[in-house]
């Protein structure tokens, strides 16, 4: 049973206008800096919106995206960067500033493998993938701050040492953040930030929230084993039918209720297939799902949890089972603290209402390795134009967004970072 | 979504040892009548064993039996009769007689698409094909029957006509039996017999029933639509793989309650599919399965009770939905005259414990076209072979049968036609 290339964040609930979060403490950089940081933002504008472009024009699929690394790598060395390409062959990072405390930026780089449905210029000319989850954004983000920064960062001004990471293979599971986190590209990073664009936010809005903001996904397959038989006599044999059925209908509560209830647990199925004949009760069933949770320690249990609802739904059955439990993302859970200067800038940057709370998503992101590594914070980057009506969820094959959400990124981004490092310096030397 | 051909009589719980059915009435065929039936049969044993082996190694398919018409067309033009070929090319039809009131006999000519696992000499030659229900005994003993009564007409014994029927693709639904009704076949038939191979009982008893003796069993399938989505929010659509779950588990509770409860009604489904990735809620799920009811009532019910249930289960559901409901056979009726008859005969040829009474079937014969047409009876032909441990059933690939079942099946068919129509003229000319 095949897994789709779908389990990007997705919030549900996120909407302009929602409770602002609050923020206690007031940015710590100075209106000097700001200014510089968005002059320098703005320079880069049209540039970046012509990179994300290219890459919109030129999407690659998971852990194939050689184009993408180049084109990533030649833009900051020409910019005097050094680069790093993963061992694997695909993906990057790159350190800037020469001392002090280290925070990271994270994009990520691979497209789905879908059509491009849209009539722009820059639609895809790679048949069958397409960036509709908006990773050719984040690229074009994270680039544009490691080129802002890192003139900051020649005048004397980075206040610690960035390291940008573009990740390869996000949209696999378990992601191209393994790979980072098995290099130690995290051990010394004190806080770890990420944009992911969200049409369900116009643009100018961003979307955050403290504790898991995406789900654990894990990929569960249950095959069932009976006698088989003939419909007329499913006394005789084990109505395989049926008990995939009652399956079907009972782990989900069986899992709520060892892991926590609803809030904390979502088992939904999206395969069920037994039989070939009305008349036959078939011998085999197979159904797969997939098993979400935002919380990390109900994520533990989960094997374990897996394990006991089947034998108590299975066990007196007269069928023999197997269970094929893939173990996906674990959830995206943002840091308070890193959460907290991510939200001030928003508000300093964008405006007090810019800043909405969002409900946890049950969606994954592989950004969950790098949060389970290190503090770190994920918001959501409100993508959609106002002046459309429509709004076209991720994924969609007509996907786009604001472009004006690039400038707005790479300025976030980089006060976001600017203040991690200021605030972590100034604990550090308190 | 196919149907497998194996909607065969299969009895459940007909046992040697089981109550006997009591019979009233005495033979009223003369003890010479019966001595002459007997030892004409004896004479044809031999060639009609030879003749059995021949059609169970060249079996052939539904309404593919052109050999085998042959054969038995041949056989009977030897013996000065003349046929008729059904106008759909195989199967036929033969009368014998005169004059007075007619009864019929009926054998089914068809095999089995699956293979022959025998290691004997007349296994099956046609790769695939096998004739694994006994229909290959069926037209044997039939055809015997035909060649004996044949003789007692020309010497003036027979107390009436006899039709032989011998339907193509009993096996298909709705079954040959619906053109041999179309065809005005029964419609001056008063009694109409057959037999079915039971492995269930040791050959020299034979099971039998008044009433509903197998079942309806018609094919329905169901096709479920939504909107599919993502299965980390399922709340935004409609979940098909569980509401799919949900029909399997409901449907024959709410069928049941509307025809008649659990002895009357047996929905169980054979195939169920739905999706292909483990998190993509899919748009289409289908499921299949057999409806069977003993009850000729419950199966005119029937469509309503599906449709009134579907609408119940799915109604709110989001999902909208298309049902087939494929009619298959309707039940055999055993008549209590014709059944009583037959049953007078098995225990003055083989012993008062020789008949046993059985439960109906929940499989299905395309015998019952015959008995909605006209009174009849249908009995359970004991073909195991005591010497044997195991008891290979009906379509197992090594199902073969003791072949003195023919000779008790030509004698039993004889003297039950004859036993017929003596009673049947006595009682019109009374």
């Amino acid at each position: 049973m095949r897994e789709a290339q779908d389990d990007e964040v997705f919030p549900e609930s996120a909407q302009p206008g929602s409770e602002p979060v609050q923020s206690a403490t007031d940015s710590v950089t100075s209106p000097d800096l700001k200014r510089l940081i968005d002059d320098f933002s703005a320079e880069y504008e049209d540039s970046l919106i012509s990179f994300r472009r290219k890459l919109h024009a030129g999407p690659e699929l998971s852990f194939q995206e050689f184009a993408t690394t180049d084109a990533v790598a030649e833009r900051l060395t020409q910019a005097g960067l050094s680069t790093h390409r993963l061992p694997s062959g695909t993906g990057l990072f790159c350190d800037i500033g020469v001392a002090g405390t280290r925070v990271a930026l994270r994009a990520d780089l691979d497209a789905l493998a879908m059509p491009d449905g849209k009539a722009v210029p820059y639609r895809s000319q790679n048949d069958g993938v397409a960036h509709a989850c908006g990773h050719d954004v984040h690229t074009s983000i994270v680039l544009g701050a490691a080129l802002v920064l890192s003139r900051l960062s020649e005048m004397g001004l980075l206040p610690g040492q960035l390291r940008v990471i573009f990740e390869p293979g996000e949209e696999q599971v378990p992601g191209g953040a393994v790979e980072v986190v098995e290099l130690g590209l995290l051990r010394d990073i004190a806080m770890v930030f990420a944009v992911h664009c969200d049409p369900k936010l116009d643009v100018g809005v961003v979307g955050s929230r403290v504790g898991p903001i995406t789900s654990a996904a894990d990929r569960v397959e249950v095959t069932l084993h009976g006698p088989g038989g003939h419909t007329a006599r499913p006394n005789l044999t084990v109505d395989l039918v049926a008990l995939m059925a009652r399956l079907i209908q009972e782990l989900p509560d069986k899992l709520e209720a060892r892991l926590g209830g609803p809030q904390n647990c979502r088992m939904v199925f999206g395969a069920a297939h037994a039989g070939d004949a009305v008349n036959v009760i078939p011998a085999t069933a197979v159904v797969g799902g997939s098993l979400r949770t935002p919380d990390l320690v109900a994520w533990d249990s989960a094997p374990r949890a897996l394990t006991e609802s089947l034998e108590e739904i299975l066990g007196d059955s007269g069928a023999s089972w197997e269970v094929i439990h893939v173990r996906g993302v674990p959830p995206v859970t943002n840091d308070s603290g890193a959460a907290e200067i991510a939200a001030q800038c928003v508000q300093d940057l964008l405006g007090q209402d810019a800043l909405v709370k969002t409900e946890h998503s049950w969606g994954g992101d592989s950004f969950g390795w790098m949060t389970k590594e290190t503090r770190g914070a994920f918001l959501r980057l409100g993508t959609h134009d106002p002046k459309q009506d429509t709004r076209l969820d991720l994924h969609h094959r007509q996907f786009d967004v604001a472009e004006e959400a690039i400038l707005i990124g790479v300025r976030l981004l980089c006060r976001t970072a600017v203040s991690a490092l200021s605030e972590l310096q100034e604990s550090s030397s308190r």
